[in-house]
């Protein structure tokens, strides 16, 4: 299939990588030019602008917000301006399901399709091809995109026809996750404050009935107390939490935590910690008990 | 070892049906008589008082609540009046960090000593010899107990020489599942509104990264609905958030979703939900939303 | 002094029928010519669009939200066209933050002044020139609007040569309301519940402690229960308190109450309550309750 | 009318001193005799013993808390052993609504009647019989109690036929006076931050819609940001809010806001501010957001 690939980041690079190994016939944008290289290197084709990766059946984006998706979609060199007719825009990255609404109604008005297809997985997980591939859209374009979920996923799971259903799902993972985080964060600085230690309480909780990859990892992010290098940082997941309230705020759903989620990244990131990772609002519960 | 066993009830009865296995010499005590009958079929001896129960090496206690533990404890036939000097008794109930403070003096002015054993799993893990046990008292008590521990159960946790911090941890694990049944509440009600199934949101979620019994366990009670007969039922979880923040509130430690779940079983039992299973809770995020 | 006024609705017909009486040369605007004609009697001109009313040395603006006074304010034939040299744009409205520093940017821009004077007070005091105005912007500015701000209020509070910062003062009253409403519908919710009749329970309230407009008010509405037909609906509370968690934002400020009052009007409206007043978020606590 | 006054504390020795001035023929009774002595020079019997104080037609109690009540009622020197029979118990100390079901039925027990008046009001205005009486039990004690009430206070409240609903009412009044503290602390936060002056703004406010004393009292407070000396000090506000819980729990009624500022008072006291008023809680919004 000969598609277009549009943001080289951490996730974007192997994602595309991953792309090209499958046999499909990958053009690759970036907007500073050096990402580019490794993948010129595994055979892709290196477009100077957005049009230029918009030739084919199909273009793939993942960017890092709704800021940057439509300064690539929008304007006279956009997607939206070159993708051929009846091809098909993926969008992969976090949006909001405001932005995904428009791409929907914009490439439909385009005669193009869109599918949005965000994925769960850290960097490696995109390397490695084990990406989850949360997709919705069109079902015959849906079945169009399905090898190229393949080629970058173990597995691929399909929500609806509306487009932006997808982006919900995704992000009501990520406020999933922020939650696991509060309610470890609190548990911690009860236990903590008892006296337990934190690397002793978390492998009671890992081996028992949260022994879940979440738990591991932002748990044991808490128990050491590192938050620097920033896996993702805070600014990022206050952003997800943000664009999980306007979703719900959209269809009238109350989300208690979610609101407590979002009162902690402020407090996080009014004391300074807009560096650290999202996982540093385990630590908030903690500090308000004088640990 | 010679040891007694009070309270037959859904757990107690596997886990003394499994020290007997393991070869000990149980005598067993029930308010009713009539759940001691499977026992003496498998060896035990049966106690008519409380104070026929106490004449071993040790006396393991597993009853409903504070309440229940401190009418076997205490009076004139209890368990402090009638254990011989420098016996153990091992608490294996979910009850206050208040209560188990009170025993761990009681007993040591009467010369005994005093464990807090108390343990993870549902009853099927209890007849199978599969229980987590968090457990906290001096060394020495905790070593003698330590063949008691491996009959019942698949792993020890020791925490502490303080027995009460064993009731804290085990009270902060029910605080977590509590706040995995809240969270995904939210995230059911947001996707549900937007047209997901819930079943194959699910789905997701636990071939994912939330693949942990917790989240199968109670993800497919909120997402199917049905909440009799309950497990666990909504006034025992309401008590386990209760103790929760009581031990919170002894150590200064505000948890804000401690705090919320306390005002969900409020809402629950006010609308009736008393003998629903507690993650009935999980259906109020949508309840709000108008689903 | 010669100016327009934009927006003649419950409040804004109110505040231009006093800058009449003051001998002020007001030219009217409305979008539906209807409203004008009670002004025209009172001595008002009327104009026929938003350019005709922005001749003067002032024109204020008196709308429902930010996107009726973009509307008014941007385009071929907007204010900020349409205004001279110099002139004031005095913009009463309650608008977020970001829109009045837009407005303040583009005003100077266009060699214009724009301050913003958005004020406390219902259609009532409006008409009897009763409001409180709370104003900011540059110090000459609002020393050329004082007999503006006299003409239609009781009192006039300078805070700031930052117009926006009188925006946040008007969100934070609104927010500051909210926030009695629902303290006073859980006070109602635990008293009604004892059995305590609510008028005699808001009688002792507004005879002792809290003997303010604002709980005589709200207090009034919650006890008799009565919320049609709305003095402030719940969409325009909603909005406010939107508003104020935006600004709030803006500056990293966690404000838990104002989370609280965003989940409860999510709640008011997902359950059929968009034409009720806004103190119906006062009802939800006794219905969580079972009352 | 000849009663007995026991606690003469800051509010108890105002009311004493009332009692007498009305023409009461008043025995006083307090755990430290020196304060027994101004009340004695204004023509009081002092009482050596609880049960001296007990020997007349009613006797008043005015202490700190549950604790302290239960000390003097109970046992066998206590009120309860001491009363004449149909003599009747007046409780104005702000008490949980257990003890005084508890107290209602023991005095029934005892052939005495139970009556619960707390008040509302600070040290100032009990000396000046200008407290607020809110008062509840049975129709024909109640009008017994009313000259002692009117000796007391500008106004009385009478709510219901079981006492304890007094002391819900009572308990719900400080609930509202802490939802204003917080209200306050965030609102102050969020202007504080954008650079309004913090007496500035609470001019405004209580000039306008908020012109009641509770919100110049604690705004005072507040914005002046003295905390010491506390005029009611951070642990009292916390029992309060304890007790309101703990009643509201008993009737299943969730109070988010209440539940708040359990957590707010946690946060307070786990950072060292046990001895500061009680609207110091209101300075956390602030502290959270980096001010």
């Amino acid at each position: 299939m000969k598609i277009g690939f549009l943001g080289l980041g951490q996730m974007g690079a192997g994602m595309a990588a991953n792309l090209l190994k499958a046999g499909h016939e990958v053009t690759v944008y970036n907007r500073s030019l050096a990402k580019t290289e490794p993948l010129a290197q595994q055979g892709a084709k290196v477009a100077g602008t957005v049009a230029d990766a918009c030739t084919g059946a199909a273009v793939y984006s993942m960017v890092a917000d709704d800021k940057a998706l439509e300064a690539m979609a929008f304007g006279a060199d956009g997607i939206l301006a070159s993708l051929p007719k009846n091809a098909i825009h993926i969008s992969a990255s976090t949006i909001s399901v405001a932005l995904s609404e428009k791409l929907t109604q914009a490439h439909a008005k385009a005669g193009q399709r869109f599918v949005a297809a965000p994925v769960f997985g850290r960097p490696e997980a995109a390397a490695a091809a084990k990406l989850f591939v949360v997709a919705a859209g069109a079902p015959a374009a849906l079945a169009e995109c399905a090898p190229l979920f393949e080629a970058i996923g173990q597995r691929s799971f399909i929500f609806s026809e509306t487009p932006s259903v997808a982006n919900i799902v995704k992000l009501s993972g990520n406020f999933l996750i922020g939650s696991v985080i509060e309610a470890l964060g609190e548990a911690f600085a009860l236990t903590g404050k008892a006296g337990v230690d934190a690397h002793a309480y978390l492998d009671l909780l890992t081996s028992t009935l949260f022994n879940a990859p979440v738990y591991k990892t932002y748990g044991g992010l808490i128990a050491g107390g590192v938050f620097e290098p920033a896996g993702f940082a805070a600014p990022l997941g206050q952003k997800d939490i943000r664009l999980t309230l306007a979703a719900a705020e959209a269809l009238n759903v109350p989300m208690p935590i979610a609101s407590l989620l979002r009162d902690r990244f402020l407090t996080l990131i009014a004391q300074g910690g807009e560096t650290l990772d999202w996982s540093a609002i385990g630590k908030l519960a903690a500090k308000d008990s004088g640990q």
